[in-house]
């Protein structure tokens, strides 16, 4: 092996599996696929369909989310939400612009460069956040610190609805930054990876979390609700899509089995099925957070308005907790330990996990 | 709609959905999900697991592969072939380089500048065919024509193995081939899309139509052969695999939940499932040529080694045949209509197109 | 050095020095600066000036283009053809559309695959030509060939005038391909890196050639007229300039002391004697074709319309030139021998030259 | 103008010219070309010359560089800084691959996102400074914060010599950070566009602060020292060169008019143009430094090491400067007032200069 690369062969595999009490907590994106996606998924798999889109699944899925957003949208779907974000972005800027995101956001800390590699070198800018959310006053801060040629141009806000520490963008503050966009020139995107938690969280309409406060562009994110693969792009802006479905194709993020990434949402879609789940992930978040409240010693670091709960803890508690078999990351977002809810975690885990909390930061 | 895009809105979503009958030969993606792949979807959808591939599934389906190739490669997955090509491809060369292939091949011409996007800008020479493979004279033919810096340096060669035109390369010719690209200074790279094909149609093991002959990376296509989604990307040369696994993440091409690639696979491998249904494939293609071979006016473009068969029709038989409601492309390859045949094509099927094919092309 | 580069350390110094016989008709890149050029450039070598354009002699040369082509262009500088070309051209569309050029258009053979780089990956669409020059009729075809997602989609029509081959464009024809461009929602490039002597041959003014009949960018070459670097790039269509000098920033194109690109442009339009040199190096091409036009077995491959000849020669009689020290390509745009005049090439020379084809085919 | 693009129409040109004085500390490429260079290019402008750097001055400026290092590197000519760093950088690492650099570093501040346009995406990490220089320390901490695929890995470290607040690296500080590159498997990249000023202040040959020292490859400018145009890149490691040509031509960074960007540099080397010029420059910032240290408020923000001295002056001094018609730079950097010094300066205008300093700030 050359030096520079002391990762280990095939590096994504890197450890034994782990204990379902472990696995609970430690990511949305851990959890399997919804009994209603999977349900779609199987009926969707009968004899042969068009490939590449123009079958009768993708067309109703489509169809499915112009009813859900109340708009004539443009949709597309991607296989991930790292090419979903990054292609919409790409589609909002040219290479010598700038992206403003916060500190946090995904497309920055945890994307590998995806956003500069599909736009060809499109810089992220990073602004101040509060509560992991940023507002006019730091967007205008980050656009308008630099105005000459020397520097990528800002072109793009992108926010994360809910946020990556389980916070939520309210229609008016939403609303506030698509007015500081338009005024300085910005197109605004939303990454939607948890979009559905947001919706459960406030009672609102997909309609009024977007289109209606100015988002041009949403990531709606399938994966963390119950899906296996798949999110789903939407344009607002109909002249921000043209041509969209080249780009994904050359990207490498056209299927060509394309039933089996669309018949999932129209499962998910169906019934309400994404927001029952949603707020049944955001439920168990809520009931984690408040049987800690009362725990000396545990601070909770954001609140709790999605499906993560982000706590402080001490150092021996952490070790103690691993030491049970619990499982989290302790690195994402600012720190702490994050414990995250998913469409199928399981209340009587939840209460396993806080009295373990309980127990070891009393020991 | 701005000028210069007279296309429709979401443009994947162009027609009806086509009866049973047209589209057992249109196309091998038009195909479903095969039971073995389905069913170990269904077993793996148990429980969370970790994310990112470093679950048991994608654990086992690298090992799956090592032992299928008898070697130990480095083993990949991707969402789709295109992206797995470009991929593989940007690894082997930079920018400044050249990729050579056949007229027909894939890369060339569908995969919407794909190989170009993903390498940052490498240009695609395309050299000669016999039978829609490349040979060791019309390579270097292509790769001695120019040595200047003023044209992209030739760096990589990319065969397809079964070709689009429905043809298999020989283990001597691979290692012709292979010869002359080491000769060269060229890395080589086989697009297997159809791979499981091959391998049935020669009676070869993997290792003989790869690294045994000298191929430095295969794309082992999963979709056409029973999968929804997920192709493999086997490094027999471990030095070109060297951070493969950060490239594949920033393209966007890294799943979260990667047990969903990777247990069709292992369904898949199982019991030589793969073979089996590349085998009926073939079959069935070999029938429908054996059919229609004493037919007046149907000509064979070329020899059936794979599941495609491509006959030089009338035009109005052709139209005859889609009045009857058969679908089959005319524009693939070279031309001529194109019969594919897929995993679950029906033998009773292909025996009701070549009647209609002798009547049509009798009347 | 690693396998697979086989050149030499330091490529581009491959030879000796040529003798001035030699280079005389070798290209109109290998003479050196023009008088007017090298005391423009004197002139502004006087103390400090702003750096990156904002000094008084690129507004002054901006201002002159602007006079030249009688209207209100946007004007840029970059170092070089290449660069200039793919600049351009990427501000044309983006990396899943396609460009349509003549199969002997440097950006297709000699420019390293930089306007795939620049654009990211957009392809190169070759297209038939008639005297070395495209026509509505070969751009209609391959801008028709394919229409779905799986293949580019063309957005550009790239000219070279006058073309690699030695032939120029009338205007009527430039106007008709304008009109198949705006029918197709294609925009029209040229590549004018010999354009000076376009409209010497043409007696036509800068806006007869460009704007006038649609053309809506011109990379206006200055190297090959007399410039030691350094082409102008011309918008006429203001909406595709936006945000151009952010795009020459970022790909390394703004030069800090710009005034010694801007200033050789002054020298150079001044009181006409860029064309003044395009006028003498297209009489030196006329008088070599003339006096060669009754040698047996000469033939004259292309119209001498600008400041090359393309003769077809015999194999002996090449390599009796080449013996008695004369230089010339023979594998420039379609083959045979090319000889090159430039702005300060010597009529002596020319009928030196002309005399030895002579005896050289009568040997 | 659509909206987002509030700049004005070509938009170097912004202002009108400025007086002498207020151009003579601006920037140190405000300043002309050097009698040295000057000469050089006027004897490299006689007749024709092969192009593409196929040539005698090229030839003999690379054996020049060869000679001033005393080792047999690479050497090849960009067009400037900001290409030279880029694609350095670029044949350093791949796109999902980051660099390691200051806060202040060009790379970072001043090239408009070019090292990510050029590497298709590279990442810039911020490390921490010490009077603008990295440290072992502070790579190590960038270096090792993350090592999953979810981000970038490091893989190169640029230094710039001198740093962009005028401090030097001493030839221990570089091989304590070569130290550092090795053991983390980085490459290491030197921007040396003030590198003559580097050697001029430490009295250090060019190899004692380069090859000697484990730097990989060094952009040596020659701009601020009295070129047109034109830097040099050297590799000192030659496996790292494989191909550079190829990707400087496809990069539009090929001169065909080569002998205009080397033979200046054969004027620049001959008699050690290079450092007499740096060390005037030097001597100039230092006198600057010298008479303004008693002046109470003034401070030196960074020792005084190169040609640039940054002064923290009130807000009310630099206000009166500017009314007196001094030019120079408050934001580069860190902030506070830059007064540059080059080739050209002349010392009773750093005495003016200091002298109104010294007015300005006792009013």
């Amino acid at each position: 092996m050359p030096p520079g690369n002391p990762l280990p062969r095939t590096l994504y595999l890197r450890s034994k599996a782990m204990t379902d009490k472990s696995q609970q907590f430690a990511s949305d994106n851990y959890s399997g696929i919804c009994p209603e996606a999977w349900a779609a998924m199987e009926e969707a798999n009968q004899g042969h369909q068009r490939a590449y889109g123009d079958d009768e699944w993708t067309h109703r899925a489509a169809d499915d989310f112009r009813a859900l957003f109340e708009t004539d949208c443009e949709v597309f779907f991607a296989f991930n939400g790292t090419a979903a974000n990054s292609l919409a972005l790409s589609s909002l800027c040219q290479s010598y612009h700038s992206v403003i995101c916060s500190e946090t956001a995904h497309v920055e800390t945890d994307e590998c460069g995806a956003p500069e590699f599909f736009s060809n070198g499109s810089k992220l800018l990073v602004a101040r956040t509060e509560n992991g959310k940023l507002t006019p006053d730091s967007i205008r801060e980050v656009a308008l610190k630099r105005q000459d040629i020397h520097y990528p141009k800002p072109r793009v806000v992108t926010l994360t609805q809910a946020t990556e520490v389980g916070s939520v963008y309210t229609p008016d503050e939403i609303r506030a930054i698509s007015t500081t966009c338009k005024e300085l020139g910005l197109n605004l995107h939303m990454d939607g990876a948890r979009f559905s938690n947001a919706c459960a969280f406030l009672g609102c309409s997909p309609a009024d979390l977007t289109w209606k406060v100015g988002v041009d562009v949403l990531c709606f994110g399938g994966t963390k609700n119950g899906m296996a693969v798949g999110e789903a792009i939407l344009f607002f802006n109909h002249d921000l899509a043209v041509d969209f479905d080249y780009r994904c194709k050359q990207a490498g993020q056209l299927a060509s089995k394309m039933r089996f990434l669309s018949a999932p949402w129209v499962g998910l879609l169906q019934n309400d099925a994404w927001l029952k789940h949603a707020r049944h992930a955001n439920h168990c978040a809520q009931l984690l957070a408040q049987l800690v409240s009362d725990i000396p010693g545990v601070e909770l670091m954001f609140p709790v308005q999605a499906n993560g709960v982000f706590l402080q803890l001490s150092e021996p508690a952490i070790a103690a907790l691993t030491a049970r078999g619990w499982r989290f990351y302790t690195f994402i977002g600012k720190g702490g330990a994050r414990f995250m809810c998913s469409w199928d975690t399981e209340e009587a885990r939840v209460r396993e996990l806080a009295a373990d909390i309980r127990e070891v930061m009393s020991a």
